[in-house]
């Protein structure tokens, strides 16, 4: 079944960018994931075709108009589309793992692009649009952070990678961040593999990368660790 | 003074992608930054052009080499460049508006891209590459990571924005998301703009916005307000 993503933007030309290579674009020639772009403008009705306004109340910027994008949206993500639909905006959710398995599981994705001045609100409130936050810095545009939903979305879908996958991301579903990496040769610059690492003994692998892992998210990261208290 | 960005990379087609359009893509006709597009494979020595390898203690998945990331490396940051260099990681410190003001007022900036596998430890360290992750979700490599750190360092160089920048994200560095936005038509499928907004009332409409500001902000990331005791 393939994966339907709608990406409603004012720069279709963005897209797939660099979701078109690799392990995406791949996905995306194999149709595991469908791609439709929506550009917002072609939704608005004035001869400027005009998409944005100052706000209500003054201010610096320009805000998306409620009535030009609830139109894209209708267009795009009609009653009954089951899709989840999201605005990526800093004011969001913030974005995690779990989320994305979730976003992977359904049928498709609507992903509204935000200019970062912002969206009436009544337009977010009245097509049901959950604002997702990448992280917490702040993006010329939607359009970068929309690639990145994807692109974590597309690697789990069914037959993007295969059991490759499995492994890993359960690391870091864990709580913790990932032990170190080596690989050959065995030395580089007078730096050597750590000696447990080429020991041949599973256990004592297993118990150095998880006291690595752990020592390594209580240092970067230690609201990562729950409280045991 | 143009802003020097180099990305290494195994996928190198997939740069300048999104970066080429809009706002980036403008300041980069314009000179406002430059972008080296560096391939890791070049740096292969051997007929296959290998760069990864399995991972010493046995596990799923590659691991770069040190040996080739390494030259790859010294090829496009030799000795004596000053500009940070990041290696675009989960396993990393979490990205702040913060960090990329910091980052926007160095000279440049040296990006290497991962692919989920991982990293050889010993590269990392004997080249300083500080472990930067955008988020709390795993991507197929570090390419659109990269285009999410240029992106919101691209539009804070000197003569990209301008003014208008300036008032926007500042309500994102007091710590609170942003208040909601509404602009023209005044009424749109039942749904007013308001009152408050449409009063003239410039200090009613600053503590509406702050109250609106703050509400949201308990409600939707109460981590980013600080423990007032």
């Amino acid at each position: 079944m393939t994966y339907k993503a709608s990406i409603l933007t004012l720069y279709p030309q963005m897209f797939p960018g660099s979701l078109g290579h690799s392990l995406a674009g791949r996905a995306l020639q194999r149709d595991n994931w469908s791609l439709e772009v929506v550009q917002i403008r072609d939704f608005a009705t004035d001869k400027h075709r005009t998409v944005d306004d100052t706000p209500a109340g003054g201010g610096a910027g320009m805000v998306l108009r409620a009535d030009v994008l609830g139109r894209a949206l209708d267009h795009a993500s009609p009653k009954g589309d089951k899709r989840p639909r999201l605005l990526m905006s800093p004011r969001g959710k913030p974005l995690t793992q779990k989320r994305v398995r979730d976003l992977a599981a359904a049928d498709g994705i609507v992903l509204v692009c935000g200019r970062f001045e912002g969206v009436d609100q009544r337009v977010i409130e009245g097509r049901d649009l959950e604002e997702v936050s990448i992280g917490d810095y702040i993006l010329s545009g939607g359009e970068v952070a929309a690639s990145v939903v994807l692109d974590a979305i597309i690697r789990l879908l069914p037959g993007v990678m295969g059991n490759v996958a499995s492994g890993d991301f359960e690391s870091f579903e864990n709580g913790l961040l990932e032990h170190p990496h080596y690989t050959r040769p065995a030395e580089w610059e007078g730096r050597s593999i750590p000696e447990i690492l080429t020991s041949g003994d599973h256990a004592k692998v297993a118990k150095w990368q998880r006291e690595q892992a752990e020592e390594l998210t209580r240092k970067r990261r230690p609201d990562l660790i729950e409280d045991d208290g």
